[in-house]
């Protein structure tokens, strides 16, 4: 690493850019990162929040994640938010200073895929975090600004962050067509179980249903609006179609085009995401071990999140 | 009429079914009104809250409305809720007594247009006050009891007669699938504007329009809620679509099973008809009279409705 | 009217109505079968041509399919087209002599799922030879009308019973959004299998694959128009989806308002059936008996029947 | 590569890269066309195959079509084949002698409209002979490579520059979701009309009847397959949707995606293009003024294609 980038300090005076980097089974460490040059329509990012996800444990506990292997050092953290420090010779939508969220995923816009308006779907996405591609728990990044997306005033930073997760719920909203004839149930009060509760909310669903097997996620459930908890004592999947036909079943991958209507929930206050980050933790080597420890070992933790 | 027809005085003792009869142009007269048979599948309902609606007046006024023609004294009235007095012999999902909602159309099931799903637009449909079937501004009405809604124990039975101006709005929004990503305008805040406006915002709608030539209207229309009014001295549609591609002009007609969904709109809270009724009536000739010219005349009216 | 029903002898002088009766596990009888009054509505059809389909086999054999048990005596058959006899007063589409292909189910009109255009998914559906409703393996029956759709000048009364098996694969090919450009794989080379190859292909698919263990359906397949077929020696769906994304799993039951698009493909030659019956018998006791003998033993039998 | 532009001479020896030119009311010029420089997803064409499109003709005799004005020197033209002569370092999916069809609008990729798979309604599309786009009536072009399609064996360079004109037709049956159920009537039997029947008849559609104010276009529709045809006087437009209820009206702009579903067709012989190109002129000054009188004039011209 070296002449073959541009780093940091080569622009930004003595500063160095710092992420936490993904070097082992069970081991991240803060190391520098060295930046790629800022393209025409591209924005530097300095970093404010981002949250831990499960797919960021499960690398880190094994390297893998479905089919994706980590086979060299990589960056971790997909969920974030910060604020603009430069902008491209191109973008006109964003000026340094800017809060922004930032959806994670590049996608090519030259396969069909992309043009059918499918672009979560694009084989060639470059995802942070996502071998061989980097993430974003670092100061700074550079991403293209039509993917970050001008936080409302009254939106904060990690708020921001949350637009990630909770993009997954409302992609599955829609997907399923959530409105307010629908009658929803949720399997499962994880995080991914709890934001999309949150999201069916606000796509008008009447009456929520939540299953789980963990009594302290269903209160949590509870008490983020379900109508109803239910508390199984294994998997009850094979029961739930018994009598019913015609059930669509409909896979979700991903997101796609969420952020604006993520940010419209949450400064309109259609869903408040606040109550599900559990566990703050700053940016130093020491802190990044026990934020990751802490969302790893489950318990009360709902959303770790880093404040840069 | 004796007869012909089984008089409710044969049935129920002492009682004479009266009705609201539209005899000619300009003149209602309250007269006996001979029920039909009930069906096994049938109920008969007494009478509570009837609405006038535009329609009504037309009627009155010119004997006309659209194609159809009134060519016999017909009774007039279909914004109507009741309580149920006796129910046919298969009848199972109601009980004397029961405060029910009623949809004034009864379609035939067997064309092509009841079979898929749009009874709405069936072309034998027998619809209250539509010429030559009888509305429902009477005593008592005999009805199919599958057109017959529960009221929930929250919803008073004129909020069940306002379901019948609501279900245009309900139907307009779902036909024109209005969700939380949908900006909608509004072009008049006449009743059918605002029950449009109130459905489109329990619809998720994040932003609604509205616009008229009249400054009360409109102020009604703020203090329901709209997000912003805009007055204008002519109709302005001709601009509207100047700059836009690919949008679709979606036609409604009416509707059809949109009475669940009014109650549970109702009954959550999510719409408030009740301050669309400004004014009430009794139901004698002098006040049906009074009521009548009271909605004709426009000005701070918006629902007129009968208590019986 | 005698007791116990108005049977036809009454109404048609001398002749008997018989019917294939299922008295026990593998025991078919002719006997005589009283049909109701006709309605106002309902049309009496002598019956002309009646298939065998898989689950009229599987009640022969075990006196059930899926949840419903045969416990008292029933008339069989479902897959039916005849001839009109006499029509109730109310019917104005059809006349005595005209040809008929009938669809087997009646609903109830009067639930949510038939109000909202899903009518085969009725609760009350009363659907020939499913108990405790009886079916159409008789020489007459009566039946609704709007059910009865009259078979195209080229359309012969065997053409018109495959409506039946056709309109599976036509509702199939609806639920899915089958058009020009949707690669179709069928898991299976039955008659169900095949005529939703026939309706993919009809709606315009580009590509049909088609899957089975046996090599006999595999060559029926191929002459019938797939495009490939694949020859799989043990279930081979565990590996189709697997790297597929946000795939829909779309259920189908029954069919529901398929009759005129049926017999508008048979009509334009678009879809020929003809080729799917492979085997035809009379109507005697000995002969009924000979057929689901050759429809259960499969072979090369596809579609087994009856000419009445 | 000199001042101004990279020029075809300095790659190409001595070829000198010529267009079609609109440089005046009327005017049409040959002369030199300095090709863009060839990106890394980018290949060169040498075009074989362009038609004359009626907005070629409107910018023709107008400088105008819709709110486009020319205001500089134009290259004309937008419907076109041609041969790959070389490609970006990144191209993949083309090497040179592959023979294309042309898609001819370049999308940002970065806009909402975009994002969603809109990209036809894209604010910043850059589409051929649209100013201050240049178009393709050229010896050779730059294009992005994912909008060039290879052709498949049995189709030839005409029928590839006759998907631009079926593109239309193709996106409105998409959009009017056209199938085996749908009776079809169209207003016009243009090329647009004509092309639009073609696909109509691709999707499924049972029947279709044409309307036009000429005979000679209407026997055209008819030997094309139309199943009737219609001619009226005067605009009937306002006739048609009398006593029409819920009738949708959907607006259609160019297309999307549809290269590979009009090469499907013709391919598959679904679709037969020939017909339609009625004249054919080569690529010489007096030719293109030639051909374009042709295309003004009307008559019994349908498609004019250039030979280059």
């Amino acid at each position: 690493m070296g002449k073959g980038g541009m780093s940091v300090d080569d622009d930004h005076g003595e500063e160095q850019n710092l992420a936490a980097w993904l070097v082992a089974i069970n081991t991240l460490k803060i190391q520098p990162f060295n930046l790629p040059p800022l393209g025409p329509h591209d924005v530097r990012v300095r970093m404010k929040a981002v949250g831990i996800c499960g797919s960021d444990v499960h690398y880190l506990k094994t390297l893998r994640c479905a089919h994706f292997v980590v086979e060299e050092p990589m960056v971790i953290g997909h969920e974030c938010a910060g604020i603009i420090e430069e902008v491209g010779s191109e973008v006109k939508a964003l000026v340094p200073g800017d809060r922004v969220a930032i959806e994670p995923g590049i996608s090519c816009w030259r396969c069909d895929h992309c043009k059918q308006g499918r672009y979560n779907l694009c084989p060639d996405m470059k995802f942070f975090a996502t071998p061989p591609v980097h993430g974003s728990l670092a100061n700074q990044i550079v991403h293209p600004a039509d993917l970050c997306f001008k936080l409302p005033d009254n939106v904060s930073l990690e708020e921001g962050a949350m637009c990630e997760p909770l993009s997954v719920g409302v992609h599955a909203c829609r997907r399923a067509e959530i409105g307010p004839e629908t009658k929803v149930l949720i399997m499962g009060a994880g995080p991914i179980g709890l934001v999309t509760m949150l999201a069916a909310r606000a796509f008008g669903a009447p009456r929520i249903v939540i299953v789980d097997v963990d009594d302290h996620r269903l209160s949590v459930a509870k008490s983020l609006g379900a109508d109803d908890i239910v508390k199984v004592s294994t998997n009850s999947q094979a029961c739930i179609f018994d009598s019913l036909v015609e059930v669509d079943v409909i896979g979700i991958f991903r997101y796609k085009n969420t952020w604006p209507l993520c940010l419209e929930f949450l400064r309109s206050g259609k869903i408040d995401v606040k109550p599900l980050i559990t566990h703050r933790y700053g940016f130093s080597q020491k802190e990044v071990e026990e934020a990751f420890e802490t969302s790893a070992a489950g318990g009360n933790a709902i959303k770790v999140m880093f404040n840069l």
